[in-house]
């Protein structure tokens, strides 16, 4: 993130929605999202020709805990109709990923010039929703805390395959209290969009995870007394299978820098009214 | 149903799964599936060209309540892998009604004829599990007491629309005394794949319904004292919207008569471990 990034995530951590959908629209903020325009409901974006689309949308009814669907645009449009009046899927997002045939080829501040009228736009929901519910029953994130990414990991929970894609869940890890967990549960479980409840608490050899304080993406945290790692399915999971399909063009949102919806965070379904 | 089906549900009704999915396959048995191989998730079908299938799968992304999507068949097979080891969809429910241009041409005992390889089919959730739940709850269940189909409704309630999906939600009704409304909510609440919580509760004119003895499917029911009117997402509304799209060819299970799937009526996500 850059220094002039920065800046502005501090002129729009308190402006409303139209002035960061401006910002982020002109290429003027290309920082993170987190924390922006508050109770917003914060996605992450696939997006690939029609040709995959069908499969990728299989994908992720088999899957919704890593891949839990909120919105996916109509055909021939680049505006996400049921997330946004005015929503635009190939400028929205302050940074975009390339991948050509499953490598990273480049990052953009928008995909106008890239946008075809044969690409679909799926809307993913991302962790950001839960965390905000949890920071504000006073359960601490330690990554916030410690101003990293959320530590993340493959595992070897399969996945239900569809077409291309497959492959192994990723997952992120938050340190929580062993007297928080119940509390823990029951408010993620209201966030069916937002990955839900974990998928696994204790010991994380048991999803194939070797070594909690080496993650395969993210940040190492720290653990304090009584606290265990729980593990949720994670948004890079469709991510991952997409890269691993190799397919000629994918593109997603760039990491922590989400499409910011219309509709708020705990609507369900996720569309507007 | 026949008087040879009446006979064959009583067989069929202490079965277990795999004597039913044979009797059904064979075309042995045509009836209803109510309370046949209890504890297995029945799914409504829906079956059309791939040409249609991105439209629909957004439709159902957009509409969960009234399309509960818990199954897709793979690209050229019938085999609905993530639900069964070996489920038809053009065989496996005890009977369809064909639909041409938005018209019910025929009805089949199977579809095995009609198949197409660039044919999809869809399965979506169903009120037996959430009516099996509440019954087990000793909540009754007035339509099953008085062995009619349970009344259902066109309401004002307007559908997110998806390319020719569209129009209004159909409701399904039952009585409720007032006081078990709130562990009516609870109980309906854990089948997300079901319909899930009430769409509406008590005045049927707020949702456009003008006179609730009066119901566009299925039979009047009695009130008892103390008891309101709780409306449901009706597993007829993709069905009606499908219809209403004058697709050259749909295809739908026949009402009532379910796909069984291999899968626990509370697995979530509903899918094969």
């Amino acid at each position: 993130m850059s220094h002039a990034s920065r800046s502005d995530y501090s002129t729009l951590q308190n402006a409303d929605l139209e002035t960061v959908r401006s910002a982020i629209r002109m290429n003027a903020y290309e920082g993170h999202t987190a924390g922006l325009a508050p109770g917003y409901l914060q996605a992450n974006l696939a997006i690939m020709s029609d040709e995959y689309a069908l499969d990728f949308f299989r994908f992720c009814q088999r899957n919704p805990k890593p891949c839990p669907l909120v919105g996916v645009t109509d055909a021939g449009t680049r505006i996400l109709s049921s997330l946004g009046h005015d929503l635009a899927v190939d400028t929205d997002a302050p940074g975009y990923c390339i991948y050509r045939n499953g490598d990273l080829s480049e990052t953009r501040p928008d995909i106008a010039e890239l946008w075809q009228e044969n690409m679909v736009a799926f809307a993913l929901g991302c962790s950001f929703t839960f965390e905000n519910a949890l920071a504000a029953a006073d359960i601490p994130m330690r990554h916030i805390e410690q101003n990293v990414t959320v530590p993340m990991f493959r595992t070897s929970i399969n996945l239900v395959p569809a077409g291309p894609f497959g492959g192994g869940m990723v997952v992120s890890m938050r340190p929580i209290k062993e007297a928080d967990l119940d509390k823990v549960k029951a408010i993620t479980a209201e966030f069916p969009h937002a990955h839900g409840t974990p998928v696994h608490i204790g010991d994380p050899s048991a999803i194939g995870i070797a070594d909690v304080s080496n993650p395969d993406w993210g940040s190492d945290v720290t653990f304090h007394k009584d606290e265990v790692p729980v593990f949720w399915a994670c948004g890079v999971t469709p991510q991952n299978a997409a890269i691993g399909a190799k397919l000629p063009l994918f593109i997603s949102h760039r990491p922590g820098a989400m499409l910011i919806t219309d509709v708020d965070e705990r609507a369900n379904p996720p569309v507007l009214d």
